[in-house]
């Protein structure tokens, strides 16, 4: 493949997002060769017998040594020190980018150990399944979903369009926008949607006099698809919400007000209000159905 | 049918669970005659139009009349009023039951207007989609999903016997509660999650800042899962919160406190309390795909 668009790519971390990431470039052709780096053997035994790599390097250094782009897959709270590890075997004129569900937070962290002549572009594909680890990856994850990049104020037009036909590459659709903006939009529409998940499922645990088993039991009810939501990787959702705090306690406030609010009407029999409250939800579904089959 | 375990069954209410239950009772060959009523005339005639019931009636007394087996398919709300409505004409020796998602209410509001010699043994068949009137249903909906019976203290044993035969030969697997312990474990595995759905969903239309234009873009992000949920028809739920409120007030009293202490784990930058509570409803979505795997 000499006429890939990248000569090397590194990924570093080898989980669901950087498994998948390499089957998808290998699907499109899109780099002559992948290097692979995760801190365990087995992870790295493991990326080697799938294939999705082409090499994989126990020391990270090795890994984006020479790379054209280097894409962190790892947890948020863990990116700021791997740049700072990688940096001085970045390659001038390379791109780094991530793929953390936070922006703000990333950049703050990372942007000071990138060296001069290195480009650093954030990013995010919002596509996951709540499976975890290099076995878990395939080539399809990206497809028709979204990768938001934050390119930064000051960063180079021309690596920013790079990284966008990578993810079209990798089948997925891009849109730009500030971090902080990004940030925002996440919290709504993943960070409160998975914390509410992993509360609820947390409190039917507590409920006294219904045994855990009743809830596994009754949970096709509706109980059932928030604990897939619930069931995502814990790493992964601790930074999140360590990274993105500002943003998500902001929503959580606005969802505590609401939810006040149909507590109150439900306390005061309001069934008017209640009503009215569940048919404004509805028009939104309804929304989001008509987005869909407009795609 | 002369061999039909039912002569004549009567669905008074024919959105989706009434017609799901007609098309699953001629899947089973379960009724000789199903007569159906609902309040619109177009209702009736799409009943007669796709067949999933063999006469209709404007009369909810004519429907009925003569009826071994009475379902009620509508508004928790109504049940009570609508038990009033028909009481003249109900058959000696006839069971009376309803589809309603609370139990105790339901038996207050329609214990006192059953006649002597009519059972009257309250059920909640745990399916239900997104959609809703007579065009929504199908045969399967109950397949392999709980139908939960509270037979009241008093009531006949032969009785509950012939209907846990009937939504058994309707697909669904039976059990049999007090509606006291119906109505908590309703509301933890069905009742709060759906609240929480409908508020979640209206808050993310209420974020500054963020279109509902974006928020309907990025859905995929796990916001989906919840707008799904949150579809479903207001009248209905409406109903069951103002009819369940006691044990969705608990349960939502719960919610709010392990929220509270998530929310000061964020605050508090709490890493360690964040994971152990993200790992441990992971646990119970393996639990619950356990238990579905050994069904």
């Amino acid at each position: 493949m000499a006429d890939a668009p990248f000569e090397k790519v590194a990924l570093i971390g080898l989980g669901l997002i950087g498994s998948s990431l390499g089957h998808a470039m290998k699907r499109a052709g899109i780099a002559s060769h992948i290097a692979g780096h995760a801190r365990s053997k087995e992870t790295l035994q493991t990326a080697i017998d799938i294939g999705f790599v082409d090499s994989v390097c126990e020391d990270m250094g090795k890994a984006v040594s020479g790379a054209d782009l280097v894409i962190l897959c790892v947890p948020v709270g863990i990116c700021g020190s791997i740049c700072e590890q990688i940096a001085p075997d970045l390659k001038q004129g390379a791109i780094v980018t991530d793929v953390g569900s936070v922006k703000a937070a990333i950049i703050a962290d990372c942007e000071r150990h990138i060296p001069a002549g290195v480009h650093f572009v954030p990013g995010h594909p919002m596509a996951g399944t709540e499976f975890s680890g290099p076995a878990s990856g395939f080539a399809e994850l990206f497809d028709s979903r979204w990768c938001l990049l934050t390119p930064l104020p000051d960063g180079d037009p021309l690596a920013t369009q790079k990284l966008i036909e990578f993810w079209q590459a990798c089948g997925a659709n891009v849109e730009t926008m500030t971090a902080q903006h990004h940030d925002v939009v996440a919290a709504i529409t993943s960070h409160l949607p998975h914390l509410i998940a992993f509360n609820i499922v947390g409190t039917a645990d507590d409920i006294e006099g219904v045994a855990e088993q009743e809830v596994i039991k009754y949970a096709a009810g509706g109980f059932r698809d928030f604990t897939r939501i619930a069931a995502s990787d814990p790493t992964m959702w601790r930074d999140v919400f360590l990274h993105n705090k500002d943003a998500v306690l902001e929503v959580l406030e606005r969802f505590n007000e609401d939810l006040g609010s149909l507590t109150k009407a439900i306390k005061q029999s309001d069934g008017d209000k209640l009503f009215e409250q569940f048919e404004r939800t509805r028009h939104i579904r309804q929304n989001i159905l008509d987005d869909e089959s407009n795609q």
